[in-house]
């Protein structure tokens, strides 16, 4: 057993690799292989969403060159890598399926979905004014990637989309960091996409809450720290902004835990990638990376 | 008093029209104006989801020429408009906030917005996977001013848009009736935009939902006649088929009806065009509308 290769999914489902790839798998769910099994492997695809069963493993394998992720960001697979290590994350792979989250959590939230869901359980028609996405503005906060599918979805809902990142990119009407508190006023959502850095961390304190206008929806599909929950809970409370939340902190949130049943906000388990949109695109990531390493190119979105 | 205008809304509010427009002002909840007042009415908009009491103006209105109304659909109006009347529908008026409804209601259904403001109330973290927008083929039926507005919503998520019309047109890809039930079996979604009329009562009926591939999801934003609620019970009860309704048979549905709770069912109340999209829009179909009679043009949408 000479595996260079530790797989969450078989060749023949991943498609289109050479014959004789040498291939161990291992989907984060049954045994992990021996150390013996393991020896050999020299590029790792970490299984997704088996945090941290699947970093457990990386001590376990003395011939490491290549990390990949199958998710977007890598705080939680940094502190793990070993020198020398290249980490390549999944950058692409989710831009569908949390970019289309972002807009669900938007036009549920405006347009009343978890209002009418609770009449539905009460068997009560109440036809009433709810608000549109059109005429709106929405702010993207780290735009990106995911924030480029983004803004590709939103703009034919009639709305204005302003783009913010760290550098102002004048090609794509992109703002830079400094803009964004004289930007954040007139803002009716702000779409938080940031990585979580110790930058970004509580980027959205009680100061940036208190910036966003009078009624605004917060949705961060980005990291939970990314927002100061506390400061959250005060404006939340004060229903004087609303918020929609693929991701918490802590995460996941605990029962009992205030932001539950804050006023406005809808809560969804961190589900910006887990949708029937991942696997496709995973398998399309891993073989084009796989077939990098194979011909000795530089692969892609690596540390 | 001599006014030729009866509109929910002053001048002053649609505004750039005449100065000197001879307008009497109803907004549907106030006293009808008296018999005398009303005399000289030949252009009448009808208010806003104030039906039937908007109706009922019409057998006052002796010098009546043109009906305007701020509704798509005009089958709750036409049985009321006396002989030589001219009646204005509102197409293009909702196009914003009816496609916008209808890319919500599938967002919201695929995605699992019902399933989590459930989970939220029970204060329950589970994340899972759900579906996708994404790599799904969605069939509008109706391809009309609304259809061709959501058609461009639906573009950049990454899925196939199939339009059928009652008649093919070449120059848009649109499909003609008679292909429907060759096309219905790969749609993953089915939009209903038809307008109500007798061709179209019931066109969703037990053979047509039979036609639909297990899983699949029906959105009606049209009417609710369109869809045969006894044929639609059984696929729902069956769990073959989902639906998101925005209109229902009977509307309102009353309570007890067993459509509020079968299981797969997103029910909103009819609030396709009651959004902060109308009234800005409103006044501008209003204003264009208006400009045109003053000027002896020929009307928008008329019968």
């Amino acid at each position: 057993m000479n595996a260079r290769y530790l797989l969450p999914y078989t060749p023949e489902a991943i498609g289109g690799l050479p014959d004789a790839l040498d291939v161990l798998v291992w989907d984060g769910d049954g045994p992990v292989p021996s150390d013996e099994a393991l020896r050999g492997v020299e590029f790792f695809c970490l299984p997704y969403m088996r945090h941290p069963a699947a970093v457990a493993v990386i001590p376990h394998l003395p011939s490491l060159k290549v990390v990949q992720t199958l998710t977007a960001g890598m705080d939680d697979v940094l502190p793990y890598l070993p020198d020398g290590v290249v980490a390549c994350n999944a950058r692409g792979l989710h831009d569908a399926s949390t970019a289309e989250l972002a807009v669900t959590l938007i036009l549920a939230l405006l347009r009343g979905i978890p209002h009418f869901t609770r009449l539905q359980e009460q068997g009560r028609w109440s036809q009433e004014f709810h608000e549109s996405l059109a005429d709106k503005t929405v702010l993207i906060l780290g735009y990106g990637s995911i924030g480029r599918a983004l803004a590709a979805r939103l703009e034919p809902f009639e709305c204005e989309v302003v783009r913010v990142a760290r550098r102002a990119r004048s090609e794509e009407e992109v703002h830079g960091a400094q803009e964004l508190a004289a930007l954040l006023p007139s803002a009716d959502v702000v779409v938080l996409l940031t990585p979580l850095t110790p930058e970004s961390r509580h980027l959205v304190d009680a100061g940036f809450l208190s910036r966003m206008k009078d009624g605004a929806l917060l949705v961060n599909v980005a990291r939970g720290p990314v927002v100061d929950t506390e400061a959250l809970l005060k404006e939340l409370a004060a229903q004087r902004l609303r918020a929609a939340l693929d991701v918490t902190d802590p995460e996941p949130l605990p029962a009992g835990h205030p932001l539950w049943h804050a006023p406005g906000v809808l809560i969804t388990p961190h589900v910006g990638g887990p949708s029937s949109a991942f696997l496709p695109r995973a398998k399309r990531t891993l073989r084009e990376q796989i077939l990098r390493y194979e011909n000795g190119e530089p692969l892609a979105n690596g540390s």
